[in-house]
């Protein structure tokens, strides 16, 4: 069985989107999340002639990634709360990597799309969308934009069942299921050289509050998670 | 100047609603949230025969509750991305609050309304709403489902600008509009007695990461706050 | 019993929405509506370049406005066939107060959000909303553009139940449920000096056709129920 | 040139929509509405099992039935709001033509498309649409249930342009652009015999108020109107 | 009964609606389309500043146009898969009829709209709209922008039932559900002399999967059946 | 340069997608579609009741897939024509593969999104699906209703550029641009023993109209390729 602060099998491998400017599947364990980086000469009209650039996040699933079919959201005309959610927080989590000024009147946009869903899909888009971009700035001349490295990771406190207890890194969907406690934290270090600091910290008590011991030791756990999360970006990057 | 740790003056009407089966205006400086809980005797269909019941929240703002109008949701056909994200978070804390089970097949659907924003509109809206679901479950002769007290704050690192420096808490919009920092703190009391804990933390970097240290300090403010908050709740309900 | 070309009792509260350009919360009886008049420097796509404004109106309901809680317009991504008729009149109507030349390259939007319904909500809104109109163009130096004075009352005939019975004005929810017949009108009068007149006269026999005996005691009805809204009108504005 | 009281050219062809239960094409000179009834054993589900049965209506005009071509509302996605408006008033008028218990549990259907648009064509509508009513209540012995008869005309007060002044019966599109004051009129006369009378006054001063003699001027000419397309309406269906 | 290479009753109106720039009521049998064509003086945005122009089509359907009333796509708020299909095959056909550099930026615009449906309706609205076409174009002094005409005729392989069998041309309703294999085909001659060809071929195997063989008897039938439907469009433009 | 007859490097891997019934990852050239089955245990409504099944598809691609990112369908609220156009023809071919009444009350729905888009993306995704069904059919014991082989190539005839020139099989986004006349094919064969023959055609002369024997060199290129197709099915399916 896995140790409570262990990370599940990951793997991150670029250039799969054979179009984008920038794209990394990245898989941790039975969670595969296709990001792409793409980089257009353009901004929002509310941000035109201003000369900073602009960075956001769309998020998907494909319909048989899930255990029973969800509905294909395109075919609904409707992207759900929890996909809204979702991107909103990879956007935000993205934006920190990058120096908009440093971007130009241009946009980067962020696909992420599961395509097996076995828990912590969010902070694996957020970890590979992090490569994605990386790969597109350098692709385009313009890593001086890439400011800080990012990574994501979840973590929880499982009471129930009968694998790890506790607080736990990195929770499997049916961990996450039996997590009383769960939250997602979004790390980032500067490239400049720095301590690691967090960008996101978004804990829940799903089955009960908690203490803020327990916010603490979610915390460790993310940042030890993420610094190992940090290091395999760097060598997918080369 | 109020005090860093300071809530800006409180006010909250009950029965504003006639119709709902609880209201709730709650004033918060000038940020104003009109909250209804209404309690129907029926479940979704996906909860249907399991003899328990359901608590949902919905968001809006009046198109003129912003400093310059903002477009009616109604009309556009579309929930924005923040409005969902509001929603979601509504009514996770406020099912914190509820024995679902004790509640019985009914469901318990909270409306919070934006009537003037400045600031913290979701953090009010969650301490008003929990008023409004206490008044309703009372009135229906359920009291018996309401098990915790719950109440919400936001809380900031301001660094830049004229007024409170440093972690603050119950930011105005001017505020959270120059923090770094900023996070949502949801606490939670059981009614039966003990200790006030997290429902939710949600806390974000916008202007840079933040520390551990910094996410505590927060925490403290979030945490002392409520208790405030709860005071003025339970001085509502009488 | 009130007489039965009586009105409810009336109150006017303005300033209620503190972004607002104007804004009026009127109460008549139990039925609560919060206008709010907004004045944007921009004029639709169609009107560029004419050197005239436009006047254009949003109403809603509040979910639990309603003695059964409504479905959110927002949420449903659609607004009822009732919802966009009742604005389009609204509109109309307060366009007769307007003088569209005088008020420049101009958009005033009214939004009127019913927070309490018993009835008349459409009419009461129309009354409201004139008030927050004069306020917004005072507040702007555009009094010049307010040319007449605008407001609105329903009346019906009543042939069952127990309370007031024949043509009576301004109807309660209960009355209107029982009424054979119903209408609306607005009515305007010149701020110049001269007689008030009819903008709108809607008048719907959904039990059974009336006859022109009955539009003109309808007619009588509305004009003196206006003459007294309109004094508080005044009265409100100061 | 027309008399003031005067109606376009009329004519009614039965029959034109093979598989409909009864349908009607109404041309009043340049405005033709094709008009269709279809019968359905079934209700909305908030009417299932009260025995009584339900008439709706629909509203659409063909993109080329206007002078500049209109956009196609199933293509946008939303039914305009003037076609909402349109649609809800057919629907009322027409359900003061049956008697809905005698028709049981059976929903009918008024679709009525403009083919081409001169004016008028609300009112063309209905007068249209009670004709397919009538043919399609025969069609299938349920003549009963038909209680009423129902049309419809507009009426204006012109002031300007070269044609007819003052008030005027059914007006043209250009007529009805130039009309300081325009009204819909839908009158019904029982079957049993009786008096004919209003079912719907829908007057507005979109140029300027009006006062009551002007309404009741108006009322004339509209009950007048009604007379003639009731005898053109009993010759169409023989 | 019909020979199995005859076509249905044929005929064409041209004029029907009378702000179009062209139009054509076409009947074929029980199958009756309603064609407009609207000539704009402007293109879609990604075309603007080529010097060229454009053409579109949109088809729909009446609802009672069907044997069992049909939703109404403008109601249901989204056009259907098969509306879709349809009328993006009669814009890409309508486009061999027209030298769009010829045309200048212009944009055509083609409504095909169903009064009854009887099998076919798609191909009767090409056949229809090129007629309406030519009117447009005739009318704009654009003769020279069409170069080819254009019409189109189902085909089909039926196996049971009691009417025609084998390869046939123009199914009705009735037919078409009974054919194993059905096809469309859309056949352009150039106005300037030369040899019918095709421009579109889709055969599906509803029933069975076809062969060649059949495949190619559908083809003549289809260009046989053509050749009389290009006759009647001329004798319709006199 | 590849023979005018010849296909692209064809790879199909299966299993792809951990929770799907059946999944197949397909590869021609650079063009990459994950095709998944997912097995329901529920019927449309209208089908409930007859003891038969149904087969339905639905299409996507990442919105990075293509060489500038398109706009993601969820986001925008609604599918392309053109993709309601391809599940359509998904649909109707697959449900030749399979028999609805062996299936029992079942609905097989087939989800097919592009990775990578190079032309072509619907047949690949046709022949890919083929491969998910008869796994997933497998799994569940079902091998008995999977009663044709079924698999889709393009072709084209080109005219100009550097490439292969004439008729040519499975072309490339570059010679889908070129290609004056482009068709997809869909070929089945009985597994029980028996032809080849074609399920769809769809020939579209987009640059001029074409000549019988034109398509039937088009047909037989995709007969061709069509073996070659099912030949890596068969093999891919072990």
């Amino acid at each position: 069985m896995r140790g409570n602060s262990e990370l599940r099998p990951l793997s991150m491998e670029i250039g799969v989107q054979l179009h984008a400017d920038g794209s990394c599947l990245v898989k941790l364990g039975r969670t595969h999340v296709l990001c792409a980086a793409s980089l257009e000469e353009r901004v929002p009209g509310w941000m035109k002639g201003r000369g900073t650039g602009w960075l956001t996040a769309e998020y998907g699933m494909l319909p048989a990634a899930t255990h029973t079919r969800t509905d294909r959201e395109a075919a609904k005309g409707r992207q759900q709360g929890r996909t809204v959610e979702i991107q909103r927080l990879i956007g935000r989590s993205l934006r920190q990597a990058v120096d908009l000024s440093a971007l130009g009147e241009r946009t980067l946009t962020m696909d992420c799309d599961v395509l097996n869903a076995d828990g912590g899909t969010r902070c694996a888009a957020i970890t590979g969308a992090w490569v994605a971009a990386a790969l597109a700035l350098r692709s385009r001349g313009l890593e001086a934009a890439l400011v800080r490295q990012v990574a994501a990771v979840s973590a929880g406190i499982v009471e129930t069942g009968e694998g790890r207890r506790g607080p736990v890194a990195d929770l499997e969907y049916e961990e996450d299921h039996l997590a009383a406690v769960d939250c997602n934290l979004v790390v980032a270090r500067p490239l400049a050289g720095g301590e690691a600091a967090l960008v996101e910290f978004q804990g829940t008590g799903e089955g009960r509050p908690f203490s803020r011991a327990e916010a603490e030791a979610l915390m460790d756990l993310g940042l030890a998670g993420c610094e190992r999360l940090m290091a395999a970006q760097r060598e997918a990057l080369g």
